[in-house]
């Protein structure tokens, strides 16, 4: 590392550690984590990765490469031998070190892998075959099991053993031969019982469990809604082939508020922490969403051409233009975000739908006609032609409705046809609100003002 | 519980074993939790709610009370006598149990208080103590502390003792005689350790610790970042007073992720789930918010008025002003929820405006020239007046760029004046570029067509 960025390191390192005492954070010896050497990393030249790796010991570089994004991991192993790669991938979480697999080409993964304990290898080879947004994709091999005849006194002798190993050893799991999930037992008991009982007599039977195939969003809610502290994952027959601990789960629910908050706001997700994610990468995942929205909005414009007569007869009307179609946005924005997160949360669901639109329209008529009432004042305040005062009060509560409709219920249907509905972004209400308030405007203004 | 409600309620279990079993999750007999319960009871009346109290065993409701959002836990235990009140307080967590102490007037918590045991009463007196958003908010008192003089095989004596009752036993605390906390030591160290060796050496001092007033979210992300299963709460003199388990942090994350997005979306945090929220609630969440934008977008009348002139002579500049304003709110709102998440994630600090500022300026002056060529392309095809094409381009590349720019910096601004950088919504980032987006569009439309 040069000396200028040694120097620069040692500076966030001391920042970081001030920041974290003003908070409330004590315990210095111990506080610059694998977390925090990740959230470096980045910052780093690439060679100068490479001396930080023969600085620091193989087990805490593991730890480091498991908090970097799969492809910024696997960046920093293809700048080192075959040799090295496989023995830092062996120090790292076999699930974390299978994302960062998926992430090599494929002739450097046989290089690498070939180098390794065969078993890590196969353990890796294995848990890459899942899609990393599946329970298969985010579980551990790592987990303790004992067979259906062990006694609680074998049982612990079995965790002693595997104790550096497994993940977690709050739970054990009771198999048969063919490895068929029997059982668990929590730890707790085995520590209360006596030393011959059968493990079969303390496992709780018809343990609740997850298939590989299942969405890695909705293993996470089960264990945090159980408040377990690990849940089995099993394939098609029942086998037991992995465990999610808790600590997975925290990831997941942050990496899905991610996702929502991206997409809420008309990006596509970027898969990838901001602080990493290149200027050509931040246009490739915005770019799309703002020419389909800039297209839907230009139909704004044939619109006020069709009512070009009109506005030329009333000109004041054109002053009114951004106010209204901004407040149907704004309130379309509101809702839209309510509704979406109820449903991540799994608060509502398809079936609520009438309930969801008529709630959202009750609020709608609340707010629709506080602001037609300023709305009204405003007008008057502006001094326009008599009528216009009228045509804008009426307008904005009618738009205040649609909007509250059209947004309550849009993220609903989006869900029952197989689309994420945080697809109905801020800006894509705000864009649908904006066509439509304009012909509710003019349709209005030439009822009231005889145009 | 009247027949109709008890049929609905078993539809809906049903229902949701059905989706669960379709999610692949198995294990059918445990697939009513309380999270679930929790779900279900604010669809019930309060008469409703009683009877199902009385069908089911107390350890349970405590459960369910837990997931309840506190106010609603506290409306349940208003209907019951104080002594079921203190009965059920009694199952519950005392953390959980002294958020809803704090949703309860004072005179009812006297009532319930007295009729607990005392030492549960007592835990939950000192909790409620502290504000709900801190750590010593979300701590429990339940956990295993042992004396600086004990020996491995004591400190198993004492979890055998306490494994009931405290929330994890994967981590022994030491202590001197006055409580402060000199270290940790995992279960799996005493597991594989000799039964008379002093805990003192099996210890890791200088423990990573956190104070009771510390953030929520600051102690959460400790826990995740360093994929602890616990963290010691202290207090200002250092003694140990509780721990934060993990599965406080999955609702923590899940909690704070919920707030910023409601806030993005232009409404104040609701607090409660949106299923429970009643209308009047979610106008007064929302409302000021949305009469604050709509004064804020007022002022678009003002800027039209005020180049009335242009607008006469040049009807065809009105076709454009929805698509202008649009496209800069859209690419603001962009701009606005990716820095405000990478802020929540802890990538971006008050340090990195000017780079944040830089990049998003980039990503601004790209997009905005693929927007300008669209719109050129557009504004040709509605065969407007000779220059305006060129007006709109040229608006179209300044909107973006001064969008880029202000949703860029606003959000880093706002963090260092000790706001929350979340109340740069959507909305708002809308309404600013509306306004100025038309000054913009006015002044180079003078300038170009020479008005």
């Amino acid at each position: 590392m040069s000396t200028q960025a040694t120097a620069d390191l040692l500076a966030e390192v001391q920042a970081l550690i001030h920041e974290r005492e003003r908070e409330g954070v004590l315990g210095l010896a111990e506080l610059i984590g694998p977390a925090e050497w990740a959230d470096l990393v980045p910052q780093l030249e690439p060679n100068e990765v490479a001396v930080l790796i023969q600085w620091l010991p193989d087990e805490e570089i593991g730890e480091i490469l498991e908090e970097l994004p799969p492809t910024s991991a696997a960046q920093i192993l293809r700048t080192l031998s075959a040799n090295e790669a496989g023995q830092l991938l062996g120090e790292m979480d076999p699930d974390d070190a299978a994302d960062v697999v998926d992430a090599l080409p494929e002739e450097a993964v046989a290089e690498i892998l070939v180098r390794m304990k065969p078993e890590d290898a196969e353990e890796i080879r294995q848990l890459s075959g899942y899609d990393p947004d599946t329970a298969g994709g985010i579980m551990t091999p790592e987990y303790v099991a004992v067979s259906k005849d062990a006694t609680s006194a074998q049982a612990i002798t079995a965790i002693r053993r595997l104790v550096d190993e497994a993940e977690t050893v709050n739970y054990v799991y009771v198999v048969d031969e063919e490895r068929h999930l029997l059982g668990v037992l929590s730890l707790y008991r085995l520590l209360l019982s006596g030393a011959s009982t059968p493990v079969v007599q303390l496992m709780a039977p018809s343990t609740l469990r997850v298939k590989a195939s299942t969405d890695q969003e909705t293993a996470a809610r089960i264990l945090t809604d159980r408040n377990l502290l690990a849940i089995p994952v099993v394939d098609d027959d029942d086998h037991l082939i992995g465990i999610i601990t808790e600590d997975d789960v925290a990831d997941v629910i942050e990496a899905e508020a991610t996702e929502d908050i991206e997409r809420l706001g008309g990006s596509q997700p970027l898969n990838l922490p901001y602080r990493i994610a290149s200027v050509p990468l931040l246009v490739r995942k915005r770019v799309g969403w703002l020419l389909l929205l800039f297209l839907a909005e230009a139909y704004t414009g044939t619109v006020l051409r069709n009512f070009q007569d009109e506005l030329s007869a009333v000109v004041d009307l054109a002053f009114f233009i951004p106010l209204l179609i901004g407040t149907g946005g704004n309130l379309g924005s509101q809702t839209v975000t309510l509704v979406v997160r109820a449903m991540a949360l799994g608060e509502v669901a398809m079936k609520d739908i009438a309930w969801v639109v008529w709630k959202e329209i009750r609020v709608g008529v609340v707010m629709g006609l506080a602001m037609a009432a300023v709305a009204f004042g405003r007008a008057l305040i502006l001094n326009v032609r008599p009528g216009v005062p009228e045509v804008v009060a009426l307008t904005i509560l009618a738009i205040c409705i649609w909007a509250a409709l059209i947004a309550g219920a849009l993220p609903i249907v989006l869900r029952r046809l197989g689309v994420d509905p945080a697809v109905v972004s801020s800006p894509l209400i705000a864009t649908l609100v904006d066509g439509t308030g304009l012909v509710i405007y003019f349709e209005i203004a030439k009822l009231v003002l005889k145009l």
